[in-house]
């Protein structure tokens, strides 16, 4: 091969290293374990199918799917995310009995960059759906598993932002008349470009009244006060049902003794198109961007044959791990350095301290150029080399 | 989408459902515990590669790889194997201090079949990758921690088949001359064809005791006498230094103790190419195929501006599974089915059973259509409906 390319990797595809490798797993494990405890149920899915099927029905962009052609000449991609084929799966095999089904994975997805030092292409989420329970019950849920599994992983401190798509649809659609309108004025949201979204509100032409009530509609944030002063700037009923949506799941969190990790904040949008109703984020104030995010989809299953409501969230283990403080410290390791004479009380001595658990190399000294290098990787050495001596 | 493909995932794509993913995890992480037990790291590469570097580098048929362009024009692979991929990373970034290294892995790899039915397109292999360490030690330890994964995940009864790519080579050279001959006759070996062999061998343009010699060669395969009939048909230095490497082999197995899960197969041949040394194959009574194999491949990592010797094996964990008997029963499981007036004792019951490691599932009881299906899915049940009433 040219040497241009003897070590590269494609674009945003990463290589983890040890330390790294365990950090994520000891995280994994702990939220895996949290998940389970809860009843959910963990499946895995290809990482590719067709695009007709899943790539459609997620909501990445095109640009972002890596696609192929298979031997038969159809269209595959590499999954860009979980939620659609898991609700491909469930819409299959398991929605049978009509029953709520629980379901969990942690697996990596895969989104094309365009450029160097982008995000990642390929990333782990971690997440559950609970599909087939329309109840706010089952939101509720979800989200109290969020935080208690954020809770078994250690991170100390986190906030979930919860809106409802549903209730920003309702508003802008009761004042700007025009889903063209409403979608423009959503983009500002969904860039998060408040001082954006206010000069657009300004050139608009609608009456100060319900200029105002756009300009108001953004202090919608904080805590369960957010309810009421979101009751005072709408006017129909879809927009009310969003609102009595939210204070269900408020007082659901209260029952969970979880509201202090809880703030609403009604100006959030999802780039993930295929969201229906109540919508949450979760923020750790050591990163940027959020660590998991989530929702209702009523409508996706729909696209699978079953029309059914689902909830569910995904957890960036990339971005937690950050969020905890990144690599933890490795766990000891010994090495028993010895040469052929004392290869039997080498063996002898390895499997003993691994019997009890200690991570143990061997090493045979004909297999080492740099005694001194090879040594200094670990917390402890043993020699077993020539003839056996006293004390060894 | 179309009905057609509404539930279809691409050939050879699988997906895996709860009582199989938990059967595989546990496997996974009783063969993981060994490995690093024994001082191996694990690592992970991403699923796609520059086909130029990893593509070319693997041992796997052109046909099998699943290929797409980048937005550069860059053709990439899903990859086929790990050793390739791990032998990139350990080139560049891990071996600087030449020391030896032990890597590990579990990852699904991707393999494009032709037809239906046939093998699966995407699956796990768990291996190692003892690099930097020309020994035999490090042959015989791979080998040794093959058998005590085994034994750690359960697995009762498996064999272990060892040959030599230097051994067949050499013998075969010597007795026919041609590198084109050799290789005509290597490939009966590789499809285990000894019937097409046995014709093959009488219909060449050899001497009697050349043809004797090739015939006789098919006999190797048993205990440590093996070794001494191997070296009646051999005659020159590299296939006698094969034997010897065989022979040191069995003296470090006899060390760990482990010589009865060893048989010495010298007609054994990997369809992977990388190999040159010693090669083996681990087998189940209970499956038809190998569940692991590896060997020594100690030209790979030239091609990643390295040049030094490595070792390693992999298993395949779906034919583990059945070789262990399939999905293991599922762990007990408890649903509290509640009303909202006591939503709050169902939350507290919840978290009391999960705090001693029960797993419950809450289900408030508007989410379900049909009560008596839904019961019956859990080991367990419990009531909170209506008012709190005596005794619940």
């Amino acid at each position: 091969m040219s040497r241009l390319f003897m070590f590269e990797k494609p674009l945003g595809m990463r290589d983890t290293l040890p330390g790294l490798y365990e950090t994520k797993s000891i995280a994994r494990d702990a939220i895996k374990s949290e998940m389970k405890r809860w009843g959910f149920q963990f499946i895995e899915t290809p990482a590719l199918e067709y695009y007709e099927t899943v790539g459609t029905a997620s909501a990445i962009l095109d640009q972002q799917l890596f696609k192929l052609l298979d031997s038969q000449g159809h269209t595959l991609v590499l999954r860009p995310d979980m939620t659609a084929p898991i609700a491909r799966v469930a819409a299959s095999k398991l929605l049978k009995e009509d029953l709520p089904l629980r379901l969990a994975y942690s697996a990596n997805v895969y989104r094309a960059q365009q450029r160097e030092g982008g995000r990642p292409a390929e990333f782990e989420q971690i997440g559950v759906e609970c599909i087939g329970d329309h109840t706010i019950s089952a939101d509720g849920e979800v989200i109290a598993l969020l935080i208690s599994s954020l809770r078994e992983v250690g991170l100390p401190k986190f906030q979930i932002s919860v809106g409802h798509i549903g209730f920003v649809q309702t508003l802008f659609q009761q004042i700007l008349g025009t889903e063209e309108r409403a979608q423009a004025l959503t983009k500002y949201l969904y860039e998060k470009n408040y001082v954006g979204y206010r000069e657009h509100v300004k050139n608009l032409a609608l009456s100060s009244i319900d200029k105002q009530r756009l300009l108001d509609f953004l202090k919608l944030r904080g805590g369960e006060e957010v309810l009421s002063f979101a009751n005072d700037i709408i006017e129909n009923e879809s927009g009310r049902e969003a609102l009595s949506q939210l204070q269900q799941l408020w007082e659901i969190v209260v029952a969970f003794g979880e509201e202090d990790k809880l703030k609403f904040d009604l100006t959030l949008i999802s780039h993930m198109s295929y969201y229906t109703g109540i919508v949450f984020e979760v923020y750790s104030h050591a990163v940027g961007t959020p660590i998991g995010n989530g929702g209702r989809y009523d409508l996706l299953l729909e696209k699978f044959g079953k029309a059914t409501g689902a909830t569910g969230f995904a957890l960036y283990l990339d971005r937690l791990i950050e969020a905890l403080g990144g690599v933890s410290e490795e766990t000891p390791m010994t090495c028993i350095l010895f040469s052929d004479e004392r290869r039997q009380e080498a063996y002898t001595v390895a499997k003993e301290r691994r019997a009890i658990g200690e991570k143990v190399v061997l090493q045979d000294i004909n297999g080492v150029k740099n005694i001194d290098a090879c040594t200094n990787q670990y917390t402890d050495i043993v020699f077993l080399i020539g003839k056996a001596g006293r004390g060894s």
